[in-house]
């Protein structure tokens, strides 16, 4: 292989075919994508299908924890698990910029192979785009996802009902600070790290052990806070967070309140929110710290009738109303 | 709307359900996009199932004949299509540069609505990053679509026979020679406008007409050369092309003896190439005729055995080998 990456390698001839042969082949190898259609065809799924897209622009590219390499498959794995669905096939569309070094390429790549292993998808058609230097920021890549839903009825943002009960499968915030902390270089943030994990495991477990779960959401742009207000607005119900009990680690906490953000509002890579009824908040808690990815899972808040908004038990005893993120606190996170 | 799109807007808080509900609902509208969870339940598809992947970079945007928004709809829509599939499902990433006119944005919006309409897809599920002004140019556009197979067998590049014959569905080259147009500013260039169209009730028709397909493809990057070079490799058959029946516009023509590029080596977005036994070649060729994006389809060559190679006999009577586009006669077409 070439040092850098060339325009030539997005032509579709033989250059494209070194790349795809070289790279990608060598760490996605499965025998859908060896076909080289212009599709893949997949005869062993079927429907109800769950179907997410998202396009990844982090940076840096590799951050404590993960890489964006790793972050782009975990990222749709989850989409596609919070609708009660197994995620099986991924697509994967990337756009390169002319001189990328190839070991860049090449290491994440490999991130992205090991982590669809681990979540026990399979990539398997893509697209490759080469543009001039200047026309984008290295590399960004589209994800895809689709899995075969299993959980009946499938949870939803629409779902949650007065008396049910709000859970977290962990610490809140770790993704977006590590993010600022490695572009910002602020070397106090050296314990903390990214979050991104798989959550389809964790999630199929959770469904098959308590059965109906109500609402599924991975607390990513915008943080707990942003997605909360999303299912109360979608659910018309209202919201009760404790703050005492939402888990943030004590580095994140540190670091926020130097920086002055708000572990609430920060994206999340490997968490999910699970809103299910109070008889199976036990259960359901219990699926989650058997996972690795759930061992600091808890209750944090209840469901409860009134107007479509979120309103925060503070440590001190106060209640506060707990808006959504208005802009960015930090583009380019995922 | 603002006049300029902020970073806000991809935040994922509010001023990003602004962005989703203002422009993008509007022209995708259709019940599975607003439930705005996750992913897209998707509950009335079964498998098998085709899915394939594109990421658009075209540029400039808007070009005679179509813009990133159609082409970006016409490209996934037919890749589906050649597995013998019937495409349903659509999901859409956007990565915008910040700063880009809002009016760009949504005149880009409202064509891919328009070519999803047409094809008869829906847009399900999608994702929008904004990247601080130079991170990426203006606007790039990932679309990946599902669909299901009907064919049976499918068909696929690797299934060319000795005694096959080649068509095509009508005019090679007018998509490659009117983005380097637009994009040079050659003003002789004025007859050529881009082919970008949805084969997908065309292929139907073809496949629901003669039953077995042995091969289709759409000759995009690389041009029909290459792309008949793939299926070469991938049948290990020889592919003789007659060069005086592949149709080419006499706009195409003269631009390319003028700028020394070849016809068929330039993309396609609106045509594909159609291998059948001999008995079936004329019925498929009617098939095609009765589409309005089959009009010009001819019967271009025939397969042989022998060594994985395209050979063209030329107008004057000579044969030479056509070999694999190597690197790029032109990047960012699509």
């Amino acid at each position: 292989m070439d040092e850098c990456l060339l325009l030539d390698a997005g032509s579709g001839g033989r250059a494209s075919q070194r790349l795809i042969a070289q790279c990608f082949m060598r760490h996605f190898a499965n025998p859908l994508l060896e076909r080289m259609d212009d599709a893949a065809l997949l005869t062993d799924i079927s429907g109800p299908l769950a179907m997410s897209t998202d396009s990844y622009t982090v940076t840096p590219l590799f951050f404590a924890g993960g890489s964006i390499g790793s972050l782009a498959v975990h990222g749709t794995v989850n989409d596609v698990a919070m609708l009660g669905a197994r995620p099986r096939y991924l697509s994967c569309g990337f756009i390169l910029e002319e001189g990328l070094p190839l070991e860049t390429l090449e290491r994440v790549v490999a991130d992205m192979g090991a982590a669809a292993r681990e979540a026990g998808v399979s990539i398997v058609t893509g697209d490759t785009k080469v543009v001039p230097r200047g026309a984008c920021d290295k590399i960004f890549i589209n994800t895809t996802g689709i899995g075969q839903v299993f959980a009946s009825p499938s949870p939803s943002g629409h779902n949650a009902r007065p008396g049910d009960v709000v859970l977290v499968s962990g610490a809140m915030g770790d993704h977006g600070l590590t993010v600022m902390g490695s572009r910002e270089g602020l070397s106090f943030l050296t314990d903390v790290a990214s979050d991104s994990a798989p959550l389809n495991h964790m999630i199929e477990d959770i469904i098959n052990t308590v059965g109906e779960v109500h609402v599924l959401r991975d607390p990513t742009r915008g943080g707990l806070a942003t997605t909360l207000n999303e299912i109360a607005e979608q659910s018309q119900v209202s919201i009760l967070l404790d703050e005492a009990s939402v888990p943030v680690h004590e580095a994140v906490r540190n670091g926020c309140s130097f920086l002055g953000m708000d572990p609430l509002y920060l994206a999340n890579e490997g968490k999910c929110i699970c809103i299910v009824p109070e008889s199976s908040a036990e259960a359901a808690l219990e699926a989650m710290r058997r996972s690795p990815y759930g061992k600091e899972a808890a209750r944090i808040g209840t469901v409860t009738e009134g107007k479509a908004q979120v309103a925060l038990q503070t440590r001190i005893g106060g209640r506060r109303l707990l808006g959504m993120l208005e802009g960015a606190q930090l583009p380019r996170i995922c």
